[in-house]
């Protein structure tokens, strides 16, 4: 069994509307020094499967290629 | 101007309804090898503060305390 951590962001110019709510949300709430937030998936995998086999579950499920890149690290144990 | 990481995730026991419904969506494709999804948040922040401001933001706002544990990284350049 091995342990995966996916990092799912919006490719660069995809607007991010989680992310601009939250920047203006702060600012608000008088954090005047945020200056960007965005708002991506953090995905936790625990599967019999190698990263190859992960990568196809992020292309056809974990993420949407078309508006998203995602990023998968291996955790060891 | 700082950069930081911030991992959003369930705290223990509490059900995590976009991971139940990716595991179950992955075996139905197929993938018989996975055991557990958790999905949480993934969050880039840029700001002019410190890790203690950036602790407060999520109390505040990024996370919720009550159902969600945070973990903060800042991200040297």
């Amino acid at each position: 069994m091995a342990r995966y951590e996916i990092f799912v962001t919006y490719k660069q110019g995809i607007f991010d509307p989680p992310g601009a709510t939250a920047e203006r949300a702060l600012l608000n709430l008088g954090y005047e020094g945020v200056d960007s937030v965005k708002i991506g998936k953090f995905i936790q995998l625990e599967a019999d499967a190698d990263q190859a086999a992960v990568a196809a579950m992020c292309d056809k499920l974990l993420a949407n290629p078309v508006i998203e890149d995602y990023r998968i690290e291996r955790v060891e144990e």
